[in-house]
């Protein structure tokens, strides 16, 4: 397809397009070639994808406001109703059917060839053939979630290994959405399984949407987000239980996470115990809970590297051999480094704990362990 | 004076010191015109000044270990001997005699008109004029400390408002040191008030050195420099009250303070616990003292500026009129805004309580509070 029309379909002009196309990684999966838009731009959503001749829409960026009393009416308008479903933490895909082949997108609009083979696990494959019949052009977004999980692992009750979510229903060309009730309707008549909706509320109902952020906290689990009804404004907000999560695990590679990613997570835990009013003593006791995120994974991973051991983001996958084979020849194409720590079969699967290797932690804290002077 | 002959007493080659003049800031102070430079280059120390066809040498970088017993081996020979000496929480000045001038040189090499009319109530005149006599080309190197200060305030036990601690001798134009122990001769001599040494240990001694960390921790001041017998060779380390403290003061202003220096304060703390081999119990209350620095003061940003309030530096000082009339210009020819909260007279000197503005802290903080949403 020419650029011509590429253009015409992101709806933006010709040279616009022209800007873009310098800008678009191009990789090929399974002998099919295809570009992406790996970062943010203006104009285009990172993670759009450009392939036969069609455009699968990146996922858009949710805002986020760290004060809900004052953010919610900031972001929607005034009397408007909001629906608040949960936010969960896993990795962002999109379902697409392109040329009669089902595949799922990543964030950065890569095809995730592991993702592309569990889909089948996680929602009945005659369902997904059905949805993409009636909607063609349908682009399913949801949350893989569950402890078995390349990207990023984490536990929810009732999923062993791993799940999927939806959380929204978009054009997959245009990027518009469904609005949120009538893509909950079609997302139960096709049977895949979606967020948790915690209901409707007008824009001045902090008080019921704290309890709710109150409730996901105290489970351990990550946040909200909220829409306006017709799909089109949304919002997120996480508890603290999650913001500490984010900073222990950060800072226990504290080489490779950036500094902006703790910092922001340091300034919603402030923000929170301003706005939620706390005692000195509530106060406090965040404070240490957060210290604690800190300093003891810190601690851990300066003492495993002085115990001679090496930290890394380690992982469970649980999948057939194909699907690992795909996902270790992909993670590799990517430069990672894996560490396999263990590889085994069971009930016809195989299951492999890895270890994607953090060269700039193990270097840096080994560096200062043997002495290295800081010139600051 | 012409380049050739600035970069002579640099010990730089022409081209570098062409290279290097376009980096020069031009200042005036009462009429005289000098050059410094204002940050960190290769070959010339920051701070490094030229005025009147002589130089003033930068003092260095002091290189820090986050591992005692690691860096010290590594900054300094085998079997070498090292000079512990207190490392104060003030501001850093050089004194030297231009043209029969004594003036005070700010670390970035400006001249400070505040400092250097209070010298003489720091340091006796005649004992300072008889110094410069004797050793003409002599850079007094040292800090000054006390709570009555226009940028670091810190309070010390016996220093009621201001005082100053010589803790090297320098070569002006060379940079060259005196060995440690004629250093403090010298100083004595001159009655010149200097830092508290430690005392001569060998650099296995880290047992002996750590307690020296200790005891200066638990009375909540800030560290130690060591120094080769010679001068020349020197590493640095801080106390956790000294982490703590210069955490709480940048998360008081997070918007103003950059993220690196909050990041190294928090990545000290983790090679100190694990150095100290501390139990898990004692790490976790070093956590939670550190959560306390980071979250409280925050904390109380964000109440104050809710509470229609501003936050910012607040600064009390304590001169002669004309000593503050020229710290005020000099401040307000840097571009910072002032806000005075008193001004008095006491005893013939004038007491002025003000606020250095912090404009990203308040206003972002406001920002958030409205409900600003954040793209991330």
């Amino acid at each position: 397809m020419c650029a011509t029309e590429y253009h015409r379909l992101l709806g933006i002009g010709e040279s616009a397009f022209d800007g873009l196309e310098d800008h678009l990684e191009s990789r090929t999966y399974e002998g099919r070639e295809y570009r992406h838009v790996p970062d943010y731009r203006r104009g285009v959503e990172r993670g759009t994808v450009l392939l036969e001749g069609t455009v699968v829409r990146g996922f858009p960026k949710v805002p986020r406001t760290l004060v809900l009393s004052a953010g919610i009416p900031t972001a929607f308008g005034d009397g408007e109703k909001i629906v608040v479903e949960e936010k969960l933490n896993g990795y962002n895909v999109r379902v697409a059917c392109i040329d009669g082949e089902i595949l799922a997108f990543s964030r950065s609009g890569r095809i995730c060839p592991f993702t592309t083979r569990m889909l089948e696990r996680l929602i009945d494959l005659a369902d997904l053939e059905a949805l993409f019949a009636t909607h063609p052009g349908a682009m399913i977004c949801g949350e893989i979630i569950g402890p078995e999980n390349p990207y990023t692992a984490c536990d929810y009750p009732g999923v062993d290994s791993l799940a999927f979510r939806a959380f929204d229903w978009r054009d997959r060309e245009t990027g518009a959405p469904l609005p949120v009730g009538e893509r909950r309707e079609r997302y139960e008549r096709f049977d895949v399984p979606q967020v948790r909706s915690f209901g409707t509320y007008e824009v001045d109902e902090t008080a019921e949407i704290r309890r709710i952020i109150d409730r996901l906290d105290r489970e351990g689990r990550e946040g909200i987000v909220m829409k306006s009804l017709s799909g089109t404004r949304q919002l997120k907000y996480t508890t603290s239980a999650a913001n500490r999560g984010d900073l222990a695990y950060a800072f226990s590679l504290p080489f490779d996470y950036g500094q902006p990613f703790m910092f922001r997570r340091l300034l919603r835990e402030a923000f929170q115990s301003v706005e939620w009013d706390e005692s000195d003593e509530v106060a406090r006791e965040r404070a240490h809970d957060l210290g604690e995120a800190i300093v003891l994974s810190m601690r851990e991973a300066i003492q495993c590297v002085d115990d001679g051991g090496t930290v890394g983001e380690g992982h469970t996958v649980r999948a057939c051999d194909d699907a690992i084979d795909a996902l270790f020849e992909h993670l590799r194409a990517d430069g990672l480094q894996l560490e396999i720590e263990s590889d085994r079969h069971e009930n016809g699967d195989r299951i492999v704990e890895f270890r994607k290797r953090t060269p700039s932690s193990n270097d840096k804290i080994r560096n200062y362990l043997e002495g290295h002077v800081v010139e600051e």
